[in-house]
């Protein structure tokens, strides 16, 4: 078992990078931070590179301590890597999963167009993964799927199921050549979801919390769908929308 | 008009009073802020007590400046009211509405059990309204509905229908009294939702977020559901889980 005491340690300086997006990109690596996330990149294998652990946390009963990849870190350290106010005492450096062969396109897709708000998109992606969907492919122009507020929201979910990123009218051409019906959701010139039966395979487009999918995409699905608003809401929530369309979809 | 500039004025200093429960609550009144709310407020009439108007915003449309309750306030002012970083330039100071007098229990209700995430329950009650819920029921040990984050993320609709606060299980007793079907929410000893049909009148329960619904109150309903989870996450955000059952029992 490794120890790193200094915050000045290379290997703590090159850690606190990946909190940008830059820093996670450049160097194919992002944090994770508390007991039920680490547990769940640890049992999502081959994600995890380093695990970082204060001297007063309980290590996690699923952590053998004999682990190379185990490091002792100083509070001071934990507090710098950490963007919450009372660390849990247990961070994991996690390595960028590369994007899964998908070789013969077939199941139940969430398509996620410029989505902003990082609590939204971890609740599309949680929302996904208890939906049973095959995979989640987002767009250009969202929030970073490996920003901290992003993982934390998915509780874990980002380790359970394919999150790929894409061009999303490449990715609409390929479900449709793969016979799967794309849905759009727009309130104009769109059905009542109601209208539509569950599906076996489908593909769900969900658009930007203010302005919605672009209409570039909405031209190109098999059909547009929108929610009812039975009282004086303007809109839904996108992640509570999903809800709703996935499950309806599912049957 | 009026016009007030220093922050020592005696209005201000019971304002910023507003930013606490306690404060909200020996006062009677809440603050708002931003254009859509401000709109949302004094559509909703008899709510409004005071608009708050930096000199350089633009003043809604909706709003007559020759109305007294209009009162232009100093950024600094505004600033110190504020929670956001980047204030709009207009809030507004509303009296907390009356419960409403509920005389023949009828129609459709979402009851709230120590929901406790701002976020989750602004979210929820945006949620019951586009849903076109007759009213939402805050049980004890929940967070407070006029709490800034709850309204802002509520996007107005805490002016759209009754939100009452109450004993979750006298308001149980009630509504079963007056034969409308209880459901709570719960993974065990429960049916799939999907085994209850649309219904026109009911009620539904939804728990903590960690702890989910009360025993005692689960012991209560006519009948407890679940929503299955067909993939690997633990479990559904509550407002997503609150817009999949309200929008199926709507039918």
């Amino acid at each position: 078992m490794k120890r790193i005491d200094s915050v000045k340690n290379e290997h703590v300086k090159r850690w606190k990078k990946l909190k940008t997006k830059k820093g996670r990109e450049t160097t194919g690596r992002f944090l994770i931070e508390g007991y039920h996330l680490v547990e769940e990149a640890i049992k999502a294998q081959k994600l995890v590179e380093y695990i970082l652990l204060t001297e007063g946390a309980n290590p996690p009963a699923t952590l053998s301590l004999q682990n190379e990849d185990v490091i002792i870190v100083s509070d001071q350290i934990m507090k710098e890597l950490s963007e919450t106010e009372t660390p849990q005492g247990i961070a994991a450096v996690c390595v960028l999963p590369s994007e899964p062969d998908v070789e013969r396109l077939e199941g139940q897709f969430l398509l996620i167009d410029r989505v902003q708000d990082p609590g939204n998109l971890g609740t599309m992606i949680r929302t996904a993964d208890a939906a049973g969907m095959t995979g989640v492919i987002l767009g250009e122009g969202s929030v970073d799927v490996f920003n901290s507020k992003v993982i934390r929201a998915s509780q874990g979910s980002i380790f359970h199921l394919p999150v790929m990123k894409g061009n999303l009218q490449e990715w609409v051409l390929r479900l449709k050549h793969a016979m799967i019906p794309v849905f759009g959701t727009s309130l104009q010139g769109a059905s009542s979801y109601t209208a539509i039966e569950p599906q076996a395979q489908f593909a769900i487009i969900m658009g930007n919390e203010g302005e919605g999918m672009s209409a570039s995409l909405l031209e190109m699905t098999d059909q547009n769908i929108y929610i009812p608003i039975h009282g004086k809401a303007e809109s839904l929530n996108v992640a509570v929308a999903t809800g709703i369309l996935l499950y309806y979809f599912k049957g």
